[in-house]
Order: C-alpha cells, then sequence, then structure tokens
C-alpha cells in the first residue's frame, strides 16, 4: 500500500474508530476505489494536515455534514468520531444548535435525532441543568 | 416562562395541533433547549406576526420544506398544519405541484409522497375532476 | 404557435410582465427552446392551472427562489410577479423573513436585499409602525 | 391522449422500463396531474429531444440526482435507465465515483449505495480488475 | 430595548465587529425586524450560549456558509468575526480547505476566494512553510 | 513534483486549457496546498481514471455544477472544458437544458448564461434549426 494509504488507514481508526472502517468495508466489492479514496484523501490527507486541531476539524465536518442534509449514514460516523476525539455529548449538541440560525431548524432537528441516536449506541448523553 | 414562550406554545398547537407538540417533546431530554428553540422564535415570533395571512404563511413554509429536500419530518408536520389551517388537501397538492419547475421533479415527487402519508392519516383526500 | 404556448405568452405577460418577457428574450439565440420552455411550462401549465389562487402561489414561487439560493435573476423576475399580483411590499417581506427559520438568516437576508433592489426600481415600499 | 404524451410514455418506457411506469402510476390517485406531467415533460419533451445521445443525456440525470441529494426513488428509477440504456455498471459507478471532487464524498457514498441495490436486484455487478 | 436586544447587540459587536454592524444596519429601512431578529436570535441566543467555545462557534458558522453557498455578505461578516475570536488566517484557510471531501472543490474554492478578500482587506495573511 | 501532481498538471492542461491553469495559480499564494489538491485529485486521480470516456466524464461535472449553483468559476473553466474536449455548443446546450426537470428553471437559465458568455469568449455558437 502506498504511504498515502498507510497514512490514512490510521488516521481513519483513530478518528472514526469501528464506524468508519465498517463504511469503507462496504464499499469494498462494488466500488474498490472509493474505498481506497475514503481513505487516502480526507484521511490520508486532509485529517492529517496539521495547522487545525482534531476538535476543530471535526467540528467543521458535522456542521457541514448537518446543513447538507440527506448525510445520515456519514454524520453517524462522524458524530461517533467527535466523541472520539474528546469532545463531549454536550459540547456535539451545541454545535449542532448553533447552527438553526445558518441551516434552519428542520436540519437541525435531524442532526440531533441523529446525535441522539449516536449517543444511545454509545451509551453516553448530554447532562443539561435546569432550563426555563 | 416567558411571554414569548407562552405565546408560542399557544401557536404552536393552534397550527401544529398535536404533530408538532409531539416533535417539541421529542427533543425535550437530548437537547431541551431545542424545545424551547422550536416554540419561541418560530411560532413565538414568525407564526405570530401579523401582516401576511396563516395560509399564505403556511405555503411559504411546505415550500421552503418541499425545495430543501430532506425535510420528511419538518414536513409531516407542517402537511398536517396546513390542514389545520384551512387550506385544503387538493390546494396542498397544487402548491407542491407548483414547484415542479422550481425546485424539480424529484424533490415535488417526495413531496406528494409526504402528503399521501399524511391525508392518509388525516382520512382526507383531494378531489380531481377527470383529468385527461 | 401551439395553443399552450399562446396560453403561456398570456400568463407570462400577466404576472411578470416586463422582466419576465426580457429574461424570456435573453435566451432566443443561444437557446430558443429555453425560451420555448419557459413560456410553455412554467406560464402555459402551471401559473395557468386553477385550485390555487396567484398570490399564493406567487408566494410558493418566492419561497422556493429564496430557499435554493443564487437565484438572483428569477427572483428580481418574481418579486416583481409578487407586486404585480397585488401583494404588497409588507407582505413580500413577511414572506421572506417567515422564512428565518426554515431557510436560515443568509438566504433570507440575500432574499431582502433582492426586494429592496425590486422596490426601488419600482418606487414602493414597505410600511412599518415603529418598531422596537 | 395528446401527442406529446403518447410520444412521453413510448420514452418512458423505453428508457425506464417498469421501475418508471410504477412511479408514476403510484401519483395517479393522489395527483394524476403529477403522473401527466411526468410524462410530458421529462420524457415526453426532454428524453425525447435529439443534440445528445441517450448515454450522456441519462449520465446528466444521474449526476444531478447523486448531487441533489435525497433522490433515492428518482435514483433507483435512473440508475436502472442507465443499465436500460447501455450504460455498464463499471461506467455508472465511475460516473457517480467522478461526483467525488464536486458533490463530496458523503453524497457519493450514498449513490453507491443505492446503485448497489439496484444492481443487486438486476443482477449485475461492476467488474475491477484487481486494484491496489 | 429588551435584555435579550441588548445581550445580542453587545455580542454583535464583540464577534462581528463593524461588519456586522453594517450589515444589520443595512436592512433598518427595509425590513427593521430583520434587523431586530439578527441581534436577537444568532447572537442574543445562540452565540450568548456557554457550552462551547466562541473558537469552535465560528468554526462551525464558516463551515456552514461555505458549504451552503451563496453566502458571499454572511461570509464576509464571519471570516472577519473568525478574525476577530482569535483564528488565524492559518486556521481560517485549513477549516475551509478541511471541507474540500465535504462541500466539494467548487464551494471550497469560493469560500477561499472571499477569505482571500477579507484577508486584504484585513491587511492579514496565512504563513505557509515551502509546500511541494 | 509527486508522480500524481505531474499526472494532474498534465490532465489539468488538456482537459481545461488555460482557464483552469489560471484558477490554481490564483490559489497559489492563500493556500498552495489548495492548488495542489485541484492538481491532485479531480484531474491526476478522477480525471485520469479510465473506465468512462472524456464527454461523458465532463458532462457529469457539469451537470453536478449546474444543479449546486453558485459555481461559477468552475462552470466557466468546465464549460471551456466541455468544448476542449469534443462537446459541440449544442451538446452543452442540450446538457443543462436537459436538468430542467431536474434541477429546474432557474439552475438551468443560470447555467444557460455561463455557457453564453463562454461560448462568446471562445467565438462558437449553438447552431439551431428553426424552432416553433
Amino acid at each position: 500500500m502506498s504511504e498515502q494509504y498507510e497514512k490514512g488507514l490510521k488516521k481513519l481508526k483513530e478518528v472514526t474508530g469501528g464506524s468508519g472502517e465498517a463504511v469503507v468495508a462496504s464499499f469494498r466489492e462494488i466500488a474498490p476505489d472509493l474505498s481506497r479514496y475514503i481513505i487516502e484523501f480526507p484521511f490520508g490527507e486532509i485529517y492529517s494536515r496539521p495547522g487545525l486541531d482534531i476538535q476543530k476539524r471535526q467540528l467543521v465536518t458535522v456542521s457541514s455534514l448537518v446543513t447538507q442534509g440527506d448525510t445520515a449514514q456519514a454524520l453517524d460516523v462522524h458524530i461517533n468520531a467527535a466523541l472520539n476525539v474528546g469532545l463531549t455529548p454536550n459540547e456535539i449538541i451545541e454545535a449542532i444548535i448553533h447552527l438553526l440560525p445558518y441551516a434552519g431548524w428542520p436540519k437541525v432537528q435531524n442532526g440531533v435525532n441523529i446525535a441522539a441516536k449516536v449517543f444511545k449506541d454509545r451509551n453516553v448523553a448530554p447532562v443539561w441543568e435546569n432550563e426555563k
């Protein structure tokens, strides 16, 4: 395997853990080059770049996915990744709610629903003070 | 509760009935402030504004949701709301079909599919003269 | 010309006046069938449909254009059309502002900017009571 | 039926086969004019145009649907259509992968997932040389 | 003015400085409530929330705006804001480039072009080691 | 330079000629890695793939750009590229018009406007039989 592939595989596991690896594997039969491109570019190149810390990177990804819509598979991977890189459930919900004025209420509601599923699978939850 | 929240809760029930309240309740555990923001801004502020009648407001919402895509949960609430504010099933279908040249055939087809589900749940249907 | 084309041309003038005709004319050299399709389908078919009054139709169009973004040429035509079919400047601004929770602040701001240009060209303006 | 309708029905069957006919039929009760518009415009007008061969036309459609997102029903029809007009499974996957830099990885991944389902139903598969 | 408005005005100045205030002022004549809503909700509510630090919030905003497209006015304000809250030109460019696999090359290129204009106006620039 | 970069530079020139090279150069100061990524991935990887002929590839790109909207800089490059790879002005207009039912009238109108500018710069034009 090329150096970029090796670097990407390492970064994929580090950031996305099992959920990202499963998605990559799911394409190996129908489109093996898609599996390779997922590893080589987003992870081998982009996520491996210095210059922006991993938590900030992860929030940039989550924000784009919530904003786009129809990204349920990718958002599942990337909300898991957000937890993996040390963002708390509260911070993740805050980031999605932050999008209310930018992406609108329906997309934010979709994003929070997906976060809820991931949190349930990971047995974590945000902790809120009593809000009035 | 604040005055804006009370106003919003009243407007939420008036416009969306049970379907809107259910969506708001679904977020109370994971993101209580999202529940609050749904009530306070779209309903406490926007839907409570004078200056545009409720049926026109509701069509602006439905049009935006169909155009955006990936808004099935919100469209379910808002097609119900369209019926609640006195738009007929025919008018609702007309409004979605009106989007063919603007949002394209696939989004309109998705929108009509969601309307069909809502109408079935509400036991209503559009009435068409024989079209050739 | 076909019957549908004649019907569409009549409806185009009625709804969009000069601004729509100018857009149609602008395509006659590079893509004459595009000019024909603008007349035949959105206007000859869709806008000519009974079942939804013209002001509601026009708001469905404006909502979709604001939501999509990058629709400055079409929005110019259609905000002019909104005035032509009897919607007031206030109602038009209300409809765009209504989109804040659905399309988000940036798209609404773009839409209001385009409305401002059209109103200036048409020498009309919304009239607001003192807002705090 | 009008001449355009007859032409469209013939083209719908030729290009989309059973999957397109099923979608058209699904709207006949709730929105009969939508069924008619699907037949008359995309197929009676657009797909019937000379000037661009059918395989190129089909790839333009698939590209737009993958790019838009939330087009699963239409993409199912149109990936079937891509096979019907003689594009190979490999060419279809290549076209979707081609969108990685334009529509982004999540939308391409969604598109490949839908292609996988269609290929499975059609008992076809792309054939890849060993890729490293 | 309401408490939320005061809080929002303070936050607007703190985060966006002059560019945000200019945008708010530009709507006062045509849509005074839009000016008020910009201050009250995105800034009075969302940006004033604890739970996510200001630099992370700002990157969530920038990511959404680049992803959406057609947000030049808002991106100008928010890239200025990114500088105001202490993100470096390098971090801002890194965040936009991070979107290559998510929003695609054209949107990222648009975003970098807008950043270039803002940096020029602010007399700042990213500093790159020699890249091969 | 890496092998992928060399391959990409060659393909960039071959497909996009001067317009693509100018865009790449425009980013060298503000984001040199963006220039590199444009060369390495879309051109070094994707456009260099066998399995789909260059004219089909180019139409997939144009379709995605027209569908997305707000892609004027990229569409300028890629309509030029469409001519460079042997598509005729007629075929290019046909491909954009083909998007009427998928991307909607406003986006197609924007796309045709951009094509018109490119054709004027290149001193070419589509040739239409008399259309009624």
